[in-house]
């Protein structure tokens, strides 16, 4: 980023917009050299807040779910995607990878079984149609959802849904063909909160490569001041910041994204955030804090 | 945004990020109130450009095709991946995104034949197996890549493949499963241009819904100055924004990012960029200035 300020001839010290990981444990933010795959940043930064006290974010973990299992099985995901009983967990392994696409055992246009290969010019494991020859490729998932502003609280769904039942979380979900990452977000707004929401701006991109899904949160805000639960949600409830229940949320994302908001509230500025959340090795799925925000970047003023 | 700037008890003046539209012609940008799904912000704020003279970005368009033609049929997406032939092509109509689930006659997992109905509380058309019950999903595709610095150029390939053959691109492509975005944009970046980069920041995000994909671009430098063709290029060459070839770019994704990317330089700073690019109706696919960019909010202090 050092190039891009200087190229730019900007200083660096006020209007010039750079990228930096977020520093430990609150203490004021250090602009310094971002170092794809190498880093690694704990967010403990909200230790002050009442809910966070055991939230220590260690190394590595990864959510254990996707967050609409209406979507019972996948064509574009090695996770299991409601993420709760998979014999198979997904991972970032090349051996476990190929698991999901191993389970791709016809092709689905015409239906002729596949072969298990790497195809010519390519070096991943595909299904290949043994009879027209056609490749069913496996790419990952896009999650959106909206992260709703409302008389300094933020709004959130209790899930009426496994996996998570009874955790909370923002309204989020799959994005569909035909849509974008906003259009998307609104609908699930409205699909799990009845929420009717203006959207204000990308707030955070979170890549979960273990599970193959990214994250795509908006900031919003409700064009009208009503709210109920939708099919999937038992409760919709706005909190307070101090109120969150960090240890009832139903995903890392979750966690991660409302830290975030917390932090950024606090400091009294609004960025737009990018990370990876790998889980930590050994630690259950359904651990929402086992795990590490790596390379985590974000706009600062 | 007004709602976040208040909540923050920040000024809008100054170190406070805020998210806007781009303003037309190169006047200074004014932030306004973010209206979704209804805005319509044409950027020809390049003409200055020598290479921008007939880049208007009318309205409603869309790039004709994926960045990696290797990814010659997909489980994930109504599109044509390459973009350039194809019968039915994508739409957010939902008549004509029936049509890709419509095309999936068998189940992948047990080879049972499918019929296309809307599961029990969903409102989408869908390929449910009708042995095994399973659904087969489609949801929208990433396309991950880097946008190159170098000593005041950006580095470009020649593409050696269809579709647009011999057109220029970023180097960029299909997130696969296992990767982060990062990851992605520096895993393609070595395949088309034998580039080893360090990944600065996210740099734009663009839905193209009508073809469900979402290019991720992240801003880069060399980690040494070297580079060269990969098996899909041709030619890889530094170019200096002046000389940018927005008439013979690839797709218009390209067009976008780079137009995004010489604006910023221009005001003198970089920012972070949300948009959707939908097609010109009654336009060709392969017309890559036939669009709007919609939506277009952008990180600013």
């Amino acid at each position: 980023m050092l190039k891009a300020i200087q190229i730019l001839g900007c200083s660096s010290s006020s209007v010039t917009q750079r990228w930096k990981p977020l520093s430990n444990q609150g203490l004021p933010s250090i602009a310094i050299s971002f170092k794809p795959f190498s880093s690694f940043y704990s967010i403990p930064f909200l230790k002050a807040l009442p809910t966070m006290d055991s939230w220590h974010l260690p190394k590595d973990s990864v959510p254990r779910t996707q967050s609409r299992p209406i979507h019972a099985s996948s064509a574009c995901s090695d996770s299991n995607p409601d993420g709760t009983s998979s014999s198979s967990p997904p991972s970032s392994s090349p051996a476990v990878q190929s698991s999901g696409v191993r389970n791709i055992k016809f092709c689905q246009w015409c239906g002729g079984p596949t072969k298990h290969d790497i195809p010519e010019g390519e070096e991943r494991l595909r299904a290949i149609c043994t009879v027209c020859g056609k490749i069913i490729y496996q790419n990952p998932k896009m999650v959106v959802g909206c992260l709703i502003q409302h008389e300094n609280k933020v709004l959130l769904c209790k899930r009426k849904i496994q996996p998570s039942y009874g955790l909370w979380t923002l309204p989020a979900g799959y994005l569909e063909i035909g849509e974008s990452a906003m259009e998307g977000a609104i609908r699930e707004t409205m699909e799990e909160a009845n929420a009717e929401v203006e959207v204000l701006s990308p707030f955070a991109q979170l890549d979960i490569p273990l599970i193959g899904q990214t994250y795509l949160i908006f900031l919003a805000k409700l064009k009208k001041p009503h709210f109920s639960p939708g099919p999937e949600s038992s409760e919709c409830r706005l909190f307070s910041l101090d109120d969150v229940p960090f240890n009832s949320l139903s995903f890392s994302s979750m966690v991660v994204t409302l830290s975030m908001y917390a932090e950024d509230i606090k400091a009294g500025r609004l960025k737009f955030h990018y990370g990876i959340i790998n889980k930590r090795p050994g630690t259950s799925p359904s651990d929402i804090h086992a795990y590490t925000l790596d390379n985590h970047m974000q706009s600062t003023c």
